[in-house]
C-alpha cells in the first residue's frame, strides 16, 4: 500500500452538505430517528439486491430495464447513508480514512 | 429545492479512485463478484444496525465503545458500496445526482 | 426459563419438506446458489423493513393497505430463509433449538 | 404444483409459542418496538451473510468453525422474525400458506 495511494479529498464533505440542504429543504432541517433511516437503508439495499440477482445471479435476466437501474439503486443506499450519518454526527470522510487505515493494519499484520 | 443547494461536487470519483488503488494493491484488481459483494455490503449493513440499535434503540447501552463506532461501521458500509460500484461499473457521482433529481421531481408531484 | 416453556416441537421440518416439494415442483429440485438465495432474502427483509417503516416509523401512512400486507412479507422471508437452509443442508428445529439453547446459557449467565 | 405437495401443518404455531414464553420469561412480556426488533433482525441477517460468504463465496475459508455454525446463524434469524411476528400480531402459518398461494399463483399465470 503506502506512498502509491492518491492523498486522502474531503469527498464526503460536500455530499454530507447536499444531503443536508435536502433535509433543510425538504424536511424541515428533521431526520428521521435513526432506527426509521436504518429502515430505510435496509429498504434500498434489498432493491440492490433484487437488480444484483437479476444482473449477475443465477439466471440473470435480459436487461430489459434501463442500465443505470443500478447506479439509481446505489444512489439510494449511498443518500440514505449519508443521511443516518448526518442525524447522528458522522463525518463519512474521517470513518472512511479510519476504514482504510484499519484494513491497512489488518493487511499488514497478516503479511508479517 | 431550488437554487440554494450546494452545487454538484464530483465528491465520491475521488473515493472510487481511492478504493481503486487499495483493490489495485491488494487484491491484484480484482473485486469480489457482485453477489459475494453484496453480502459483504450486508455484513456491514448488519454491524451498523447493532450499533444503532445499541446506542439509539430501545435500551441504549452504556457507550462503553469508543465513540467512533458507528463512524468506522458507516465507514466499512462505504467502502463495500464504493467497491460494489467500481465492480459494476457504476459512477457514484451521477448515481448521486440521479437520485436527488428524482426524488426532486417526486417531492414537485407531490405539492402540485 | 426452565419447566415452564412447552416442549420442543419439530415445527420446521414440515415446512423444509413443503418448500422442497415447492423446489422439487417448480425449479427442478435445484435451489439457486446460497449467495443468490442470500441476496434474495436481503430483497425480502427489505420489504419488511419497508412496511415496518410505514406502519411503525417516524411518521406512519394511513393503513391504506391490507392489513395482511406484513404477514405477507414476513411469510417471503420464511420462505426464502428456509430455502437457504434446504440448499445448505441445515436443520432448522436442530438451529432453533440450539439458538434458545444458547440464549438460555447466555442470560444464565448474566444473572449469576 | 398440483396435488402432489404434504398437506399444510401448523409448523410455526408451535414455534411462535416458544418464543412468546421466551418473551414471557425473560423480557417481562414485552417485545422490543417493532424498528428495534428489525434491526436485530439486519443483525442476524448480517451473520448468515458473513457465515455463507466464508463458505460459499469467492474465496472460501477452511471450514475451521464448526458445522453447526450456519445452523445457528440461521436459528437466530428465525428467532428474530418470529419475535416481530408476534410483536406485531402476525400469524405466521397463515403468512406461509399466503406466500405459497402467491407463488403458485403467479407461476401459473406465466406458464399460461
Amino acid at each position: 500500500m503506502s506512498g502509491s495511494l492518491p492523498p486522502p479529498q474531503p469527498g464526503m464533505a460536500g455530499l454530507q452538505r447536499r444531503v443536508q440542504a435536502w433535509c433543510d429543504a425538504e424536511w424541515g432541517g428533521e431526520y428521521w430517528p435513526p432506527l426509521g433511516n436504518l429502515a430505510r437503508l435496509i429498504e434500498e439495499v434489498g432493491e440492490v439486491a433484487r437488480v444484483i440477482n437479476d444482473r449477475y445471479g443465477y439466471k440473470p435476466k435480459k436487461a430489459d430495464e434501463p442500465a443505470q437501474e443500478l447506479a439509481l439503486e446505489l444512489g439510494d443506499v449511498l443518500f440514505t447513508l449519508i443521511a443516518l450519518a448526518n442525524a447522528t454526527g458522522v463525518d463519512l470522510d474521517a470513518g472512511f480514512d479510519a476504514v482504510l487505515e484499519k484494513y491497512r493494519q489488518r493487511d499488514a499484520r497478516r503479511w508479517r
